[in-house]
């Protein structure tokens, strides 16, 4: 049963804005991309799980949000670290930390959280159904000992 | 003194995913760009206020946020409105109410949170500073009963 | 029987990089989202043309190019032309020219081009189709005059 | 001496749109981060290369252009190679092909096109100059006998 994953990535070009950072809106596919990598470490996708019935089930975000503490610059090396924060019937909370590696130490960039929903696509329409038993036996919300020192005070 | 904007734009096929909706990234370029389209309005530019100094004001984000409600699609079209809703002495706070417009009737797709900081870029690094007098002459917090009924319960 | 339409828009500050210039690959929606005005000004729309069999037509484009010749910034106000260039059996050539407008003058800043096909989108798959005759009747190629004033030699 | 290089991606969620398939602006990037990893394998940066004098030198793009022959899709295995074609006085031309892996298997989804100007960035104008010599260095234009069987015939 997971928990925690670690994601590294490398900070694009693309990704900066004429500030000379990272522009703000990139974090959230940051965190997309991390949590889909934490679906394929379990051999699962978040996306097409058929539901056998012609439809399949999707996750859109019902929430996003992230704290900035740091900026990022081109070429930075990222670990961005996802905790399961909560497992409801229908619904799925994240926390995230970004982590700038520099020369061997960490510095702590932001901190984020998601909440997702399990929908069902069917015929062009969307609506909430319980999370797949498939994803439920593979993940779990993490100890309360570890979501005490990890990515503390999000929005 | 101005504290509310409201911005119309229509979404753009690129920032639809596969799930066949805007994805919910592409929600905080939106809330940006009415920021800056407000202060257009006003005459003034978010961007590269000259500090006098060979250094120059600009506003990284601290903290975003956005409650996702009701999926937009395609060339939906619309109103994004922005409230002020505090000015600090370094910060400030926007909420923001994303409309979409249907045949004459408005349904709140989503609302979100941005709080920005005023620093000065200056020799490759940035540094917290006063917002200056020109921004604080032109903006204002919006009265208390405009902001109770307005995009309530932003995380 | 339309061949040219012009579309409006300003820099957003999400489309620039840390070279404080509009990263070159924003320039790719930016003749999609003219493209798709052109159509609306049309009444008609490039997405979910239903083709009355549970299938869809789309246009995915089988080429893309630009030429670029002069940077462009945040807030800058661009005009994009289209040109419809060749009408297929199974594919439309457009042309773009991107202007910046200055202070009454204007300056042109990129040439593109985009190749589409007319695909059908059924059960996941998709195949070229001829292009639908409600197309067909309202758009043609511009007349070779107009042609060779604009936006010349795009690779 | 330089002059292939291969990079490797996943495609992300946020590339795709609502045909289910990758956004045509999203090869540009692709193409982009396998230029700057190739310089980061060499030990160099494409960016914020000091001139000695206050300026920094960088690399904006003159040409991009594209041929899609096969939709790539969410959570595809990509293989970009990058080919030096040409390098100028004061430009690099890079051809890239874009390989889906399949169980063991390649298909070329994609051929592109990017041609570089070597330019100086000084307060806040930028002008074209030679290529450093620290770059001259290390790469080189591919063999003729490599190029012919390359990313045939991109515009």
């Amino acid at each position: 049963m997971a928990y925690r994953f670690v994601h590294r990535r490398t900070v694009a070009f693309s990704d900066t804005d004429l500030a000379g950072i990272v522009h703000f809106a990139c974090f959230f596919p940051y965190m997309e991309d991390c949590e889909h990598a934490f679906y394929r470490s379990l051999q699962e996708s978040v996306h097409k799980m058929n539901d056998g019935d012609g439809g399949w089930v999707g996750w859109p975000r019902i929430h996003a949000s992230c704290d900035y503490r740091k900026p990022l610059r081109f070429e930075d090396e990222l670990e961005i670290e996802l905790m399961v924060v909560c497992v409801g019937n229908k619904t799925i909370e994240y926390r995230f930390e970004f982590r700038q590696l520099n020369d061997g130490s960490q510095v702590v960039a932001a901190v984020g959280k998601v909440v997702v929903a399990c929908v069902r696509f069917h015929e062009g329409a969307m609506g909430a159904v319980d999370i797949p038993q498939a994803i439920r036996e593979k993940i779990k919300q993490a100890p309360e000992d570890q979501l005490s020192t990890f990515a503390d005070n999000p929005a």
